[in-house]
């Protein structure tokens, strides 16, 4: 049994776990990234449901005279 | 020194390794779902964006001479 | 944001963890050998310290009136 | 989807790994221990071997009257 073969392979693991904990990091800060796209994106969408509705309504008023009731 | 102790560490570290694979599992499952829901976001996003450039057109082409009916 | 290299990079993580489980097992498999053997060398030093009495005795027995030297 | 889950298991993951550094360090430090001891063991093992053909000689010269060469 080689001895210092084994103890090359625990110092290894350690060395990989330490490149496991940078590489857990980077991830860690895409996936706050990706969340807060997400975020935007899903409040963008909201606004522009707002604003299509309003649009929507403008067009209607425009060519008609008289709407009593619309619902989108 | 404690050999048994030893043993029981390395047994433990390797079933924290074992749990550890099923947590990035699960968390590899979030992420893509988070990035597809990501993607169909974005895709809404572009739509919404070319209706209200159609509403936009449209409501324009009311207020002046007269169109009849658009869509993009 | 490239959000497939994130994904990528998940999978990456997931990867090397599958990697490491590997790694640590066969680890503990050499720490108890490394511990088994270690309680064979103590044993055996037992036994030696043992005989080593039992021959030093033997040799007082032997030399009986007169020791000039003795060495444990 | 929760998205703030999602972050919470990243972080969480990343903590572990964390954590796994530690105690792999630590395992680091008990198997070059435990290989110290081995080495020394082996050691003492030649030692009381070389002592112990030395005590079996020194009987076979004591309780004989002429020994050439005796080899074990």
């Amino acid at each position: 049994m080689d001895k210092q073969a084994i103890f090359k392979q625990v110092a290894q693991v350690e060395e990989r776990i330490g490149e496991l904990y940078e590489e857990i990091g980077n991830l860690k800060a895409q996936v706050r990234e990706l969340i807060e796209e997400n975020t935007r994106l899903v409040l963008e969408k909201q606004r522009y449901q707002e604003h299509l509705q309003a649009a929507s309504k403008g067009m209607k008023s425009n060519s008609t005279t008289s709407v009593i009731s619309e619902h989108t």
